[in-house]
C-alpha cells in the first residue's frame, strides 16, 4: 500500500468514500430563509419538543440520525461509527444524542468546522477499510449558543453589526464505499491560524485567515486551482469574513472571486431577515451540506466543490481572558456522481 | 486492500503504527507521587508562569509536544498531525497550544477518554498511509476543572469520598510507520453508555459501565480474554470506579481481577496524599501512558496491555440540568518491542 498522503496537509482516499445519504434538520427562521426548501425536518419550537435548548439540540441531531438512516435504507444499528460534535461545552449535544444507543462514536471538537472534520475523518475511515457505514454529523442552536458565548436572551443584548446569527439545525452525512452518490476525492486538515483578532462578535475575521491558509494547502497540495472548482464553499465566515477572505487572498495574488460562496451567506436571507453578518454555528455549514450541496451534486448541478469548514476556537473563558480568537479551516473535495 | 475491521467495533491498523516517543509534563502533587520519577518534566508552580490556569494548561501541551519532539529527535515542523483534547470549554488547552504553529491539527472531544481517542486516531492514521509522524495529545489541570465544574478553588467546596482529583499534566505520544517502540496492534472504538449515574462526585461509576461495554467488545471482537494480557489498564475510574468495574464484571461471569489496574489509582498514593478516590482527568491516563506504562512496554517488563481510555460526558450543564452522565471508553492494545 503506497502513501496516500498528498503534499504537506493532504490526503487521498485509498478506498474511494462515497457520500450515500444526506439529511438535515433546521428550526423556524432557516426554515423560512432561501434553503426552507432543502430541509428535511424543520421545527417551529426552539425547544423541539424538549426541556431545554442544550436537549433540543440533542434531539436534533437524534433526528438526523434518523432520517439519514430511513434516506439510506439502513437501520441505525448498522450504523459503524459516527464521527460528532457540536459547540455546547463538553459537546454534550453529540454526546446524549447517541447514548445507548450501541453505535461506535468518536467525539470531536473543531467549532464550526466540525462537519468537515467529521467528514474527513469518516473518508480517512471508509478509505482505509476500518469501517463501512460511517456518519458524519453536527449540530448547532441559536438560544443554546447565545447563553452560552454571550447573553442569557431575556438579556436583550444589542448585536454589533459584524455578528453572525447561529443556526438551529443539525445535518448528518453517511459515508461508505458502496453505493450512489457525491464523491470524496480528497481532503485536507488546516492548522490553527491566529491573527490577533479579539472581536467575539466578529468571528468572520477570525476565521477568514485559517480559510485561505488550507485553501492555499489544498491548492498546493493537489496542484489544482480555483477554476478546477464549481464553487469553494467556506462555512460559516458569513459576510465580514468572506469579504475579508477575498481581501486577504487578493492580497497574495489569489483570485478567488467568482469561485467563492459561505454556507453563513447562502443560509438566510440577509435583507430580510435581519441577521447582521450571516449564519454561524456548527449547524449552519451542516444543514447547507447536507441538503442544498450534495442535493446539487447529486444531480450534477455541481461537479466539483471544495468543501471548506472554518471554526473559530475560542471559548467564553478565553474571550474573559482577553485572549485572541484562533480560527481552523478543514477542506473536502466533493465530486458529483 | 482487505478490510481492516474485526468485529463490530474494532480495527487493525493496516502499516503497522509504533509509538516511536513519548513525554510527559505533571504538577507538583502528582511529581510527589508514585510515579514521580516517570516525568518529564515538573512543576511546582501550578501556573505553569502563564497568567491562568487555561493558560497554564496550553503551556503543559507546549511543553509535553516539544518534549516529544525533542525524545523523537524531529523538530516540531515535521509532525504531520496532532489530534488532541482536553476538558476546558471548547478545547482551549489544545487549540491554543498549537496557534501559528503550522502543524496540521485535529480536535477531539472524548473527556478523560481523550488519551485513548487521539492515539487510537493517530494508529488508523498511520495504519491507512495517511500520515506518517502522528502525534496523540491531550491535558488537564486541577484547578482549571475545579472551577469549571465544580466552584472556585477559594470557596473551599468539602469534597465527597467518592470524589476523583483531576491530574495536572499533559502527554503526548508519536505513532510512526517507521521506528522502533510499542506497537499499536488493534483498537476498538467505544459507545456511549448510560446507567443512570447522576452524581458529579461519583464519575467512576458512571464510568465503568462504558469499560466492561468496551473491554468486553474487545474480547469478542478479537477472540481474546484477560488471560492474554500483562494488564487491563483502565483511566481513570478511580478506586471506586474499579471496584465497580470488577463487580459488574463478576456479575457477567467475567474474571478480570487479576489483571485490573486503573491510572486513577496508580498515580497517587492515596494514603499519604489525600485523594478520596483516586486521580481523574485526561491528564491522569495521558502522563500514565507516557511515562510508566511505555517506558515498562519498551523495556519489555510489560509485553502486551489494553489502554482503555474512560470518559465522563457531563457537563456543569447537563449536571444543572438534573442529567444523567453518560460514560464512554476506547481500548487500545499495545505490545512491547
Amino acid at each position: 500500500m503506497a502513501t496516500q498522503r498528498k503534499g504537506k496537509q493532504s490526503f487521498v482516499p485509498f478506498i474511494q468514500p462515497v457520500i450515500t445519504a444526506w439529511a438535515n434538520v433546521a428550526g423556524k427562521k432557516e426554515s423560512e430563509g432561501p434553503l426552507g426548501t432543502t430541509f428535511d425536518i424543520k421545527s417551529n419550537d426552539s425547544y423541539f419538543g424538549q426541556e431545554t435548548w442544550e436537549q433540543a439540540e440533542k434531539h436534533m441531531q437524534q433526528l438526523a440520525l434518523q432520517a439519514l438512516c430511513e434516506k439510506a435504507g439502513i437501520t441505525q444499528n448498522e450504523l459503524d461509527l459516527v464521527f460528532s460534535g457540536d459547540l455546547l461545552n463538553q459537546c454534550i449535544g453529540s454526546s446524549f444524542s447517541l447514548r445507548n444507543t450501541n453505535i461506535p462514536h468518536l467525539g470531536l471538537y473543531g467549532a464550526c468546522s466540525t462537519m468537515a472534520e467529521s467528514l474527513l475523518l469518516a473518508a480517512m475511515t471508509v478509505g482505509g477499510g476500518y469501517f463501512d457505514k460511517v456518519a458524519a454529523m453536527t449540530s448547532s442552536h441559536f438560544a443554546s449558543s447565545e447563553r452560552q458565548y454571550r447573553f442569557p436572551l431575556g438579556y436583550g443584548g444589542q448585536r454589533t453589526p459584524t455578528a453572525q446569527w447561529t443556526v438551529t439545525g443539525a445535518g448528518a452525512a453517511l459515508v461508505s464505499s458502496n453505493g450512489k452518490g457525491p464523491k470524496i476525492t480528497g481532503c485536507t486538515v488546516g492548522t490553527v491560524t491566529d491573527l490577533g483578532i479579539k472581536d467575539a462578535n466578529n468571528m468572520g475575521a477570525a476565521m477568514a485567515p485559517s480559510a485561505l491558509a488550507t485553501i492555499k494547502a489544498h491548492f498546493e497540495d493537489f496542484n489544482t486551482r480555483p477554476e478546477d472548482f464549481d464553487l469553494i464553499v467556506t462555512g460559516d465566515l458569513g459576510q465580514v469574513g468572506k469579504e475579508t477572505l477575498l481581501n486577504l487572498a487578493q492580497l497574495e495574488g489569489i483570485g478567488l472571486g467568482g469561485k467563492i460562496t459561505d454556507c453563513g451567506c447562502l443560509i438566510f436571507d440577509n435583507l430580510k431577515q435581519d441577521v447582521h453578518a450571516g449564519g454561524s454555528g456548527c449547524g449552519c455549514s451542516a444543514v447547507t451540506l447536507c441538503g442544498e450541496l450534495l442535493n446539487k451534486l447529486s444531480k450534477r448541478k455541481l461537479n466539483k466543490i471544495l468543501f471548506c469548514g472554518t471554526g473559530a476556537l475560542l471559548s467564553p473563558t478565553s474571550t474573559q481572558q482577553n485572549l485572541p480568537i484562533p480560527g481552523v479551516c478543514h477542506a473536502v473535495c466533493i465530486e458529483g456522481c
